[in-house]
C-alpha cells in the first residue's frame, strides 16, 4: 500500500444471455491497437475519480447501450504480460440479461456481437480467459443461488427455466428433481396464468418477484 | 484499456482462524503514514512484474510468516478516496488457517495480532470494510462449499466442525441436521480413531482428505 507501483486500471464486463438455447456473451470489435479488429469484452479505462462499479456500468452503457442490468464483480486479472503496453489490471464483472436484450445484434458483421461461449473467436488480451472464468462462476452459482432467474423474461414456464440451467451446465437435468428444487426458490412466484401451445399440456407461468437481487440458497 | 489511467496497486489478505471459539483475523500494525500505528491487513504494493496471487502470498509470508495456506481472491476495492495519497486499488484475498497457526501471536501488544472480527479496532484505509466483506463471503461459502474444513486441524470430531460453523455464522445449529449435511461432504473421511474425554461418549475422529481444494457442494 506504500508508494504504490503505478498501474493501468480497466474494467471489463462479461454480459451473458441465452439465444437459441446457447449461452452467449456480448463482444465489441476493437478499433485501435493493440488487438485492433479483434473482439473484446465491453470495457475500458477507469478514470482516477470514478468508482469501479460505476465505471463498469457506464462503459457498458456507452459501448453497448445496456443499462439497469444485474452486474457483479467477478475477478481481477493482473498478469504482468496481459497487456503488451503496460501493466494493466482488469477488474472484471459479469452481467446477465434476459432474452430479447439487444435483439438486433445478430452476427459478427457489425461492431457488436452476441457470440456463443463455445465458439468464441480469438479474443483481445486475456478476454477469452475472463469469459471462461465467468462461465465457471455462473455455472457454480446455479447450484447455490437464484442467479438463473436473471436470464428469464417477464413470465416463463419451469420448462424454460430448466432449459436455462441445462444450457449453462451443458447437461440434461432430471425434470422431477429440477422442479422439486426450484419450486422452493425465493423470488419465484406463480402468475396464476397458463401457457398453452398447440397440443401440449398447459404449463403454469411464473415470474420473478425481486429481479435485482441474487439470493444465496440455504 | 486504452491510455490506462495510472493507479497504485496493492494486495491485502484477510487471514481467518478460530481462537477460543471466536472468528479472528490477523492484523499488522502499520509503522508509516498514512495511518501510522493503525492496524491493517497484511499486504502492500504489487511490483510491476509480479502476478497478483504471487504477490499476495509473498507479502503474507514476509509480513506474518504464514505460507502454504488456502488463499482465494475476494474482491477489488477501488473507491477513489480509499487512500489519502492517490488512487490505489486493493485486490483483496482471504485465507483460512487451522487453529494453532501463529499461536504465539496473542494480543495487541506486538506488531502482529489475532483480533476477533466482532471487536476490530479502528482500521487503516477501508480495511474494516474488507474484513466485513470477507466475513460475509466466508459465511455464505459455508452453505455451498467445503471451506469450513480449512479451519480444522489434522483430526477432529464432528462437534468441533459444528462449532466452527456456529462460530462463523453466529448462530446455534441443530446437531442432527448438521450431521446429515456434513457426512456427505467430499474431502471428509473417518480416521477409524476415537476421541475420548472424561465421562463423555467417545466421538469419531475425522480428517480432511484433500486440504488444498474447496469444493462446491451440489
Amino acid at each position: 500500500m506504500d508508494n504504490g507501483a503505478l498501474t493501468g486500471l480497466a474494467t471489463d464486463v462479461v454480459v451473458f444471455t441465452i439465444r437459441a438455447q446457447r449461452l452467449c456473451v456480448l463482444l465489441v470489435r476493437r478499433t485501435r491497437e493493440p488487438f485492433a479488429e479483434h473482439w473484446a469484452l465491453p470495457g475500458g479505462t477507469v478514470p482516477a475519480d470514478e468508482g469501479l462499479d460505476a465505471c463498469a456500468r457506464r462503459l457498458l452503457r456507452e459501448k453497448t447501450g445496456l443499462h439497469g442490468v444485474y452486474l457483479e464483480q467477478l475477478y481481477s486479472f493482473g498478469s504482468p504480460g496481459r497487456d503488451p503496453r503496460a501493466r494493466v489490471v482488469s477488474v472484471s464483472y459479469f452481467a446477465v440479461v434476459p432474452p430479447g436484450c439487444l435483439l438486433s445484434v445478430t452476427d459478427h458483421s457489425s461492431r457488436l456481437a452476441w457470440t456463443a461461449v463455445d465458439a468464441l473467436p480469438v479474443m483481445a488480451f486475456d478476454h477469452g480467459e475472463i469469459v471462461s472464468m465467468a462461465h465457471r462462476r455462473l455455472a457454480s452459482k446455479l447450484e447455490y443461488s437464484t442467479i438463473a432467474l436473471q436470464f428469464m423474461g417477464e413470465r416463463f414456464t419451469l420448462s424454460e427455466l430448466q432449459s436455462v440451467y441445462e444450457t449453462i451446465l451443458g447437461e440434461q437435468l432430471d425434470k422431477r428433481n429440477f422442479r422439486k428444487r426450484v419450486r422452493n426458490l425465493p423470488c419465484l412466484e406463480e402468475t396464476g396464468e397458463w401457457f398453452r401451445a398447440g397440443n401440449h399440456r398447459p404449463a403454469r407461468l411464473f415470474r420473478v418477484t425481486r429481479p435485482s437481487r441474487v439470493d444465496i440458497i440455504k
